[in-house]
């Protein structure tokens, strides 16, 4: 079997996490060249730390590389839906970062395209691979909790984006929420019928100013009869605040926050814990790890993808649907 | 100083659960009579137990008992709103069982006998007396979690009621859920502005057939800004789970349940501890001992009760408009 | 069936907790009467607001009293011995507080005097009776825990006594491990075959001048073949922390502290839930209602008590066995 | 800066550990070569997976290799004193899997020719190098604990090696407390001034046979006064159990197992959590790459081990006072 060469789009934060997991972890692939118009020094560091080689400054000489049989995409959002779709044509299997597009009608678009080339899509909802969630889909799927009834997601962030990407980020339920609308789904093993949403400027009045929210509480009906909820904060200072529950006729299953050490300090002030680890990149690394393997095995072995074009789309959908109960105060059916 | 004399009307559980709680743990007052038309076998032992010795049939014997000074009201919901009248009219404190009627305008109506009489009523919401709830209300008074964003309220029975109680129950909200709106104006001492609500028949559809709900989720927008969420079930197989949480600005306070005790199993299938208290009355019974020594201290030096009248009408109101959102998919203000 | 009278000799703090205990919680029996040589103010107080009528200076009142049938002892360490054999003696049942006596000698010659009155004498030995405790010795008699291997014991104080208490207390073994030696049979259901002690003086110097130990740890070999240790100090500032642990063939049973409430803070110095209880009144306030009520069950009944002479007498000399150790720096076999 | 090479002496599977570690997770090292006489088929693959060129059956071969610069000694115990001093003279800084060697004075003479070479040799505690023992190191040298006086270790293996290890294993003190003794001295930052054992046969008679223990109790005073204790058992059946406790003046920290997830189920037969980890590959795979990542920067530094021959040798000393006192009864001071 030969290797898997990987090409990808973007050098930023994120680009360096997925290239690090592939180059140290994972064995049956490489990344045979990254693209990006604007280089930083940082950039060119990870890259050079990781041995990579090939570093264009337009994606199209990943594209024509024949040898690249999979491109990753951590682009701006507003370049995913047309990455994908020229990615695609060019006869590569995609991976691409959430959202696809804040845009329903152009992600629908795109997958239009996707479908008639025959290639794989993966969305980068990477939380469907951390193993705390993974234990509660697994509580649901074997019935260890009965029958589903309920869930719960408890999503804070531990502090706010600038306000600057405030403006750009598609609102609170396209940019934060949408991980949480994924994992409903995931957790559920259904689609979400009818939302309703509550949502205030709490945590910074700026944010309220350029039009979004920062604090949220959502309702779901699920197809499947099981009621879903989902409470955000921009801002939780003790860390990134990542729990849920499931609950049904035979029992509930939570999760808790990760912590960096089980150490319990008993002192005058009470018994103390570790915070949850602060930072996304932390709290997920393994996460990040197994979806980017998961997608180079499907690659590999030729099998669907764990998450596809679909789940991007639903998971916009559903934002869409979030936001317009918000402006009118009623629960509102999602238009699949 | 006199001992208070108190006249209990009813003779059934949550009876005893008073009698019991006054004279065992109370030292400064006696209950000097109990009345009830039906008096079973097993409230005659009791009765004699407690050494309680004037029985009546008839209430209005306790009510024209010139030494009577409290009277706690525990027979049927749909007494309570007639009985708090006369009472008050006797000139008698009055210690009413939740709801004060299934109906607000009969409340309504009732409080202005009550304000005319000026008489005490208290309410019994027990749980605001429970040592977590209380502390996760000091948290927020003391401003512990900073500025309070976020309510959230786990509340869930241990198995649902007969489906005979449940015709004239009044329904899931003003039955349990009122328990759960009364704590989160405790805990955000605010005012629910709007409130949304979905429900489902999941438990039993008996329920449904008697046109009640059996799992819910509820949110509310606070007239202080912050947002509360409920969610209830009529049946967690493993007890009566009572959590909640507050968020705040400089954190979260979240209490989980009681066991009986904290040995933990490691064994080959896992790390097991206790499961909750299953019955109410064992969750709440310190609790229940407190609101009782509250209402009584708050006769005897003649001070307000901590929690009146109006809480007992405004969770009512807040339960109605549950109800009028479930049935019309909008989110619905409250109307005080 | 009559109802017990009960005499106290002593009206100091422990005497208090057993007569409210009593009064309050045990419907069968009545205080009849209390002796105390030198009364203070706030003896007066409570026993007047319990209601007992019968005050002596004299213990000799009480045991003349035939109506009284149970004697319980809350004088004095160095008059328990004396006490019990006269109470026995006088025909009436006995609960002492523990340790029965500073000297194991003394014990001897007292359980010579209890068998041949065949009257009753249970030792106060409260910790038998906590709900954490119970779960474990339930887990070793089940064999939840299959074989059992090991027995620990953590136990500490929250802060020492007076140093003129230490000087007449018979030393750390005698007056605070007592308990621990006796939970260790009661957990093991065996009896301690050798001994080895390690100690020393970190607490408070002032200790160490006076002769005695603040910190220590216990190793013993019990009779079951099973291995126990024990582990004290005289001072936790988070307060008093009493927890155990069996482990066995199929696994193992901890015990932690019991907490004011469930309530958990994550703010931005970790996550922080409360101490543990600081008091042992209020740590161990139902197992002290609860040993009385077996011992007052066990008079009512004529059935054996749950904790006997023998277990007094067996303390002591584990204890004394514990000292030498410590002296001698070898294994010590305990000698019964 | 050049990278560092690394020969490793031994195939096995903690050989498989180190060489995965170096060449995934430590960018500036690759591991040249491996030597083993007998070379498995398993290891085969692993030597090919990891890219690992250079294979040899005889260790000499790399001792000769002038680029090899560190030397990792991954052989079987008996071999390890010799293979350091060869290691050493031929120029080599050395990895040491502990024991050094099951007798003291053979690693005393190993001492003498390390010290002699100038090189470095670091013994492979492991468990210093853990999140969670680590943070209970920062509260004792922080003082966030104030004096230190006490220490508790627990630690228990999932299941005994086979008989036939046991035999030459050098014993429980030396093949398994050994790591313990090394923690109570990493968590002290003392040494072990006397210590005293208690052991039984209590998992599998046949450890007996072999003239064996499989569970012990040592307690050991320090030469700063404070006192630790170890509790050991061969077998917990709900996996590899690796807690500890540091407590002092101004309170207690303790370290609790690791997890594989935080899911928590509460059902109709209790609240249970996962299992801690059970392999101790798994349990400590962070702490086997972060030793050697503090070896080889060590090695590329030119500055400390932080784990010297000398904590090799400490630890077999300690072991063998603590197999004198099962033998005699008696506390041991432990003959540096």
């Amino acid at each position: 079997m030969d290797r898997i060469q990987v090409g990808i789009i973007g050098a930023g934060r994120i680009a360096y996490v997925h290239a690090h997991n592939i180059v140290r972890n994972i064995p049956f692939a490489d990344v045979k060249g990254v693209s990006d118009p604007y280089l930083t020094e940082k950039a060119k560091a990870w890259i050079s730390e990781l041995g990579i080689t090939n570093i264009y400054d337009n994606y199209q000489a990943l594209l024509q590389d024949d040898e690249i049989q999979a491109i990753i995409i951590c682009s701006p959002t507003d370049t995913h839906a047309q990455l994908i779709r020229e990615s695609v044509q060019a006869g590569k299997d995609v991976f691409c970062e959430k959202p696809m597009d804040l845009n329903s009608s152009e992600i629908k678009k795109t997958l239009e395209v996707v479908k008639a080339s025959g290639k794989k899509v993966q969305v980068g909802f990477n939380r469907r691979f951390d193993h705390n969630f993974a234990a509660l889909r697994e509580a649901v799927v074997t019935k260890k909790i009965g029958d589903l009834h309920l869930v719960r997601i408890t999503s804070r962030d531990p502090s706010p984006p600038p306000v600057s990407y405030v403006k750009s980020s598609g609102g609170l339920f396209k940019d934060m929420t949408i991980h949480d609308f994924d994992m409903v789904r995931f957790l559920t093993g259904s689609e979400v019928d009818e939302i309703f949403a509550y949502g205030s400027v709490l945590v910074d009045k700026a944010i309220g100013e350029a039009g979004d929210i920062d604090t949220a509480v959502v309702s779901m009906k699920m197809a499947n009869g099981s009621i879903a909820y989902i409470e955000n904060s921009r801002k939780a200072v003790y860390g990134y605040d990542q729990r849920a529950e499931v609950f049904g006729s035979a029992g509930a299953m939570e999760s808790r926050n990760d912590v960096p050490n089980t150490a319990i300090f008993s002192g005058k002030d009470g018994v103390t814990g570790e915070k949850p680890l602060y930072f996304f990149l932390e709290r997920y690394n393994d996460a990040f790890t197994a979806e980017m393997k998961a997608f180079l095995e499907a690659v590999r072995d030729d099998v669907d993808v764990p998450v596809g074009a679909v789940d991007g789309l639903n998971s916009v959908l559903i934002a869409e649907a979030a936001l317009k109960s918000l402006q009118t105060g009623k629960s509102v059916k999602v238009a699949y």
